[in-house]
C-alpha cells in the first residue's frame, strides 16, 4: 500500500475521518470527522486559536455562512470565482480543464468517449435562497473573510480605532468543486481558519518583526529557484514585500512545526501574477510535501484595500480608518473672505447665504458663479478678497490594507498524520505508530488495568475519571493483552498509557509509559494529573 | 427599555451579536456573533463539551452540513419538515399560520391589505445543488443528527458493539423560517448541540439514575398541570415514560445551571401529541423563562427506532445492534430432517438441491411445494422426517432506540444573558452587570495599570500576556479612571479585575477585584495563574 492509502485506511479503521453519507453509497467532496479525528481537529482549532487569539491578541467573530447576493457580488465572487470546464457535447461528463490531458485538450476530444469537448466557465459557489419562497438569492460562503470585511466599521469601534487590527474566524467554507478527489484533501465543504489583519498602508512594518527576523525559511519566490534564508534577509532584499506579510508566513511556520508538521517538507511559494486569487495582489502559500506530491494548505495573502473599497462602494458605509499624525501638520491654503459690506446692499435677503457659499469653495482663477433662486449669478471679484491662511491637520483617512493568512484545517491535518506515521515490523506484524505532538494528539492517556480482577479494573476507571474531569482526555481500555492495548494507543498517536497493576494496590503508584521511548516511569496517583498537564503542554 | 431591548443594546455595544450584513440593510434571521460573543458561545459549548463528551464519554463527530436529499427524503423531512403558511393573493406577503390572528384566519383575509388569503405548506429547508451543474439536489441539514444516524453502523463498530452509546455533534443547522424574529432567538442559520444515545429498547433503565433520582424537576406534562417533584418519584409515577429520558432531563438541568441559568426559571413542558416532530414518540421542552415569555432552549426527545429503522429501509444496510444474552436461551423448536434414502432415487441429481431447501423451511401441516427448475412440485411426507431439538440462541440482533437531547445554543446564549443581567443606578448612572459564572465569562479578568507611568503599563501587559499564555482571557485597559475600567469589565461579566498599583513596584503584589463583591485582595504576582485557574473552575 502507499503511504496515501494507509492514512486513509488507518482514518477509516480508527475515526479519524472517513467518506460521509457512505451507507448512502457516499458523496464525493464530503468527510466526516469520526471520534478520534473530530478530537484531533478540534485541538488543532485550538492551537491555532492559541497563536492567533490568546498570543496576536486577534478578536474571533462567528458569523452565518448564508450569505447574500449582495456581498458576494460586491467582493467579486460571483462574477470571478469561477473554474473553466469542458463539457463534453455527446457523453455530458465535465472536466476541469487542468484534468484533461494536453493532447484531448488540443483537440478539443473528451478523454472518456472522443466526443467534441465545449469550454464554459462555472462559479463555484453552492447557491441557496432565503425566505418562503427562496426568492432572495444566496451562496455558502466561499471563505470566512467576507463576513469578517462586513463587519469592519464595527470591530474598528471596537478597538477603540487603533490599527492594526487582527480580527479572525473558524469555520466551514465552500467550493462546488467540479470534480473532487483526493479524500480529504479537495472537499467541497471544508474546515478552514482566517485572519484578516487591517494595517495602515502606509506602514506594513511589524511590531513584533524583531521576534521572527531570524527565522530561516525556505521560499520558491515566482518566476525565482528555491532560496533559503532569514526573514530578516529575505525582507531587506524586497523578495517579500513587507514585514507585515514576512511576519505572518513566519508565524504561520511556527504553527505549522507546533502541530507537527515537519520542517523539512514546509516551503513557501508565491503565486504567479496569473494564478492570484482576484482579490490578492500577492500571495504566498505554504506548501507541505507529501506522498500526493506538495500541498497548498495556507496561503498568506495581501488583498489591500480591495475588500473593504468593494463593500463600501456598494453600499456607500464609511470603511475608512482615521490615522492621527504623531504631530499635526500645518498647511497654508488659500481661502475665500465674503466682503459683507458689499454684498449686503447688492443682494440683500440673498447676501448671507451667498456668503455661506463663498466661504465652502476653494478660490481658483475662473469667476465665480453661483445658482440663487434658480439662476445662475456671476459674484465679481470685488464681492471678496482671497487670502493664504494657515490650516491645522491632525491626520487623515484612508482604507486600511489587509494581510490575510488562510488556513485549511482539513489539509492540515491529512499532513500531520502523514508527517508523523510510521510503521515497522514488529514479531512479525505491522505495527503503525503516530507520533503526534502530545499537545494535539486525540487521546492523551490509554488507562488500562493489567488484569481483569483484584479490583484493578475499578481503579483504572477511577482514574480515567479523575484525568477527563481535569480536561485530559483518556481511554479505558481492558481488552486484550497490554502489548495489543499499547499498539491500539500508538496507532491514534496517544503520548502517554497508564496500567494499574498489583503494585498500586500497595502503593498508590502507576505504571506511565511513553509512546516515543517506551520507557516507564512510576507515578504517584494523586501526582497524575499534575504530571500528564506538565508533560503534555 | 424592556429587557429584551436592554439586553439587544448591550450585545450590540460590547460585540456579543448583533444583526448579520448590517451595512447591507442586514438579513432577517441571521445573527452574527462579536468577539466577546464569540469567547462566550466558545465557553458554552465546551462546557456542554465537559458534560457530554469527557463526563458522559459521548464520542462528538463532525459531519458536513450540505445533506444530500436520499438522506432527508428517508429521515421525514423532504415531506414532513413543513409549516402551514398563508399567502395573501393580493399583497404576496406570507404569513405562518399561528402569525395571523383568529379573526383574519377565519375569514382568510390579509391581516396587512385584507386581500384572499391561500393556505398552502412549505418545507422549511435550505435547498442547493452539488456538482458542477448544480443538478444533484441537496439540502443544508435542519438538524445534526442525521449525521449522526447515517454513521450508526460504523460507530457501533467502533465503540465494540457496545450499547447504550452516545454520539453528539456540535454545529450549524438551518431552518428557512417564513418570519423570522426576536432577534437572536428564531435564526434561519443557528448553533445546535445534539447527542443521540442509543439504547436497547427493552432497558431503557440508565446506570447512573442513582446520581439524579433526587433531583427535584419542575414539569409539566401533557394535558396536566405543573408539578414539581424528585426525579425518582417522576418516573416511578410513570410521567416521564423511563429512566434514560428521565436522566437526560436532569443533565439537562445541571447543565443549564452550571452555565448560569436561574433555577426558578427554568421548567419541563412536555409535548401535546399534535405538536411532537415527525419522528419524535414523547418530548419533553427544557423551557426558560424570559421577558419574551418561555424560551424552549432544549428538546429531550424519544425517537425510538425511527431514524435507525427509515436510513436501513431506504438503504437495505444493517442498523442492527445485537444482544448477547446473559445466559444463552435453549428453546425448543421442531426441524425438517430430510430422507436422502428416498430423495435420491425419486428425484436423482436434483436430490441434493430438494435436501437443502427442505432444511432451510418450518415445518407446518401444510403440505410443502418446492420450485424446481420452474416447475412446481409437491413434496410429500414420506421424503422427510420432523423432529424436535433444543436449539441454543445466544442472542438477539434489535435496531436500537435513542433518546436525544437538542440544545438550541444561540436561545441558551440569550437566557443566561437576561438571567445573569442587573442595572442599577451608581453616582446617577445607569450601571450594567453580568454576573456571568466564571467559568463561562468571555474575559476571565481585565488587567489595568493604576496610571500610566512609572512603569506600571509594561508589568499590567507582561501580567496580560502571562494569563493569556496560560490560556486565561485578558484584557489590557488603561483608558479612563479606574472606575470607568472596572464598569466596563462588569458589562461583560469578567469575574477579576487586576491592579498593578505602586505596591506592585515594592513587593511584586497585584491587587484582585471580585466582580460580585466588589472585595479586593492582594495577590503575589508569581501565584496569579494558579490563583485565577483555581477560582474560575
Amino acid at each position: 500500500m502507499d503511504k496515501y492509502s494507509e492514512i486513509i485506511s488507518l482514518s477509516k479503521r480508527r475515526g479519524i475521518f472517513y467518506p460521509s453519507y457512505d451507507i448512502y453509497g457516499g458523496e464525493a467532496g464530503f468527510y466526516d470527522y469520526g471520534p478520534i479525528g473530530t478530537l484531533l481537529k478540534n485541538n488543532v482549532e485550538n492551537k491555532w486559536r492559541e497563536f492567533y487569539v490568546f498570543r496576536e491578541k486577534f478578536f474571533e467573530i462567528s458569523t452565518p455562512v448564508i450569505t447574500p447576493y449582495d456581498i458576494l457580488k460586491a467582493s467579486g465572487h460571483v462574477d470571478k470565482f469561477m473554474d473553466v470546464i469542458l463539457t463534453c457535447k455527446k457523453c455530458g461528463k465535465a472536466f476541469k480543464a487542468e484534468e484533461v490531458a494536453e493532447e484531448n485538450r488540443k483537440k478539443m476530444e473528451c478523454p472518456e468517449c472522443g466526443g467534441r469537448l465545449e469550454e464554459g466557465r462555472i462559479n463555484l459557489m453552492f447557491e441557496t435562497g432565503i425566505g418562503p419562497r427562496k426568492k432572495e438569492k444566496a451562496f455558502l460562503r466561499p471563505e470566512t473573510a467576507q463576513g469578517i470585511f462586513v463587519n469592519f466599521p464595527f470591530l474598528y469601534q471596537f478597538s477603540r480605532k487603533k490599527l492594526p487590527m487582527g480580527v479572525v474566524q473558524i469555520g466551514k467554507g465552500f467550493r462546488n468543486e467540479v470534480s473532487p478527489r483526493q479524500g480529504i484533501i479537495r472537499l467541497r465543504e471544508f474546515s478552514m481558519a482566517e485572519a484578516e489583519i487591517f494595517f495602515n498602508p502606509e506602514n506594513k512594518s511589524h511590531e513584533r518583526f524583531d521576534e521572527i527576523k531570524d527565522d530561516v525559511m525556505t521560499l520558491i519566490p515566482a518566476g525565482m529557484d528555491e532560496i533559503k534564508d532569514t526573514v530578516g534577509n529575505i525582507v531587506e532584499k524586497g523578495i517579500i514585500s513587507n514585514e507585515a506579510l514576512a511576519y505572518y508566513m513566519a508565524l504561520t511556520k511556527h504553527f505549522l512545526l507546533s502541530v507537527g508538521i515537519d520542517e523539512s517538507k514546509l516551503r513557501f511559494r508565491q503565486h504567479m501574477p496569473d494564478e492570484m486569487a482576484h482579490y490578492a495582489s500577492d500571495c504566498w502559500d505554504a506548501e507541505i510535501l507529501t506522498s500526493l506530491g506538495w500541498i497548498e494548505c495556507v496561503g498568506i495573502a495581501d488583498r489591500t484595500a480591495y475588500d473593504l473599497k468593494a463593500h463600501m462602494e456598494a453600499t456607500g458605509v464609511d470603511m475608512t480608518a482615521f490615522r492621527l499624525y504623531d504631530e499635526p501638520v500645518k498647511e497654508k491654503k488659500k481661502v475665500i473672505i465674503p466682503d459683507m459690506g458689499k454684498l449686503g446692499p447688492a443682494f440683500k435677503g440673498k447676501a448671507k447665504e451667498i456668503k455661506e457659499m463663498l466661504e465652502q469653495m476653494e478660490p481658483s482663477d475662473e469667476p465665480i458663479r453661483l445658482e440663487i433662486d434658480g439662476k445662475e449669478v456671476e459674484i465679481g471679484k470685488e464681492f471678496y478678497d482671497v487670502v493664504e491662511r494657515e490650516i491645522t491637520i491632525t491626520g487623515k483617512n484612508f482604507i486600511p490594507h489587509v494581510v490575510e493568512p488562510s488556513y485549511g484545517i482539513d489539509r492540515i491535518i491529512y499532513c500531520i498524520l502523514e508527517h508523523n506515521y510510521s510503521e515497522q515490523e514488529k514479531e512479525g506484524e505491522r505495527y503503525v505508530m503516530l507520533k503526534l505532538p502530545s499537545s494535539i494528539a486525540p487521546i492523551k492517556a490509554g488507562v488500562f488495568p493489567l488484569v481483569n480482577k483484584d479490583n484493578l479494573p475499578s481503579i483504572a476507571r477511577e482514574i480515567e475519571m479523575e484525568l477527563r474531569e481535569s480536561g485530559i482526555t483518556s481511554f479505558y481500555d481492558d481488552a486484550g493483552s497490554i502489548g495489543r492495548r499499547y499498539a491500539r494507543m500508538d496507532e491514534i498517536g496517544t503520548p502517554f498509557c497508564i496500567t494499574v497493576d498489583y503494585t498500586t494496590l500497595e502503593d498508590d503508584t502507576v505504571t506511565v509509559r511513553w509512546r516515543d521511548t517506551t520507557e516507564q516511569e512510576r507515578i504517584k496517583r494523586g501526582k497524575l494529573v499534575e504530571w500528564l498537564r506538565e508533560k503534555i503542554n
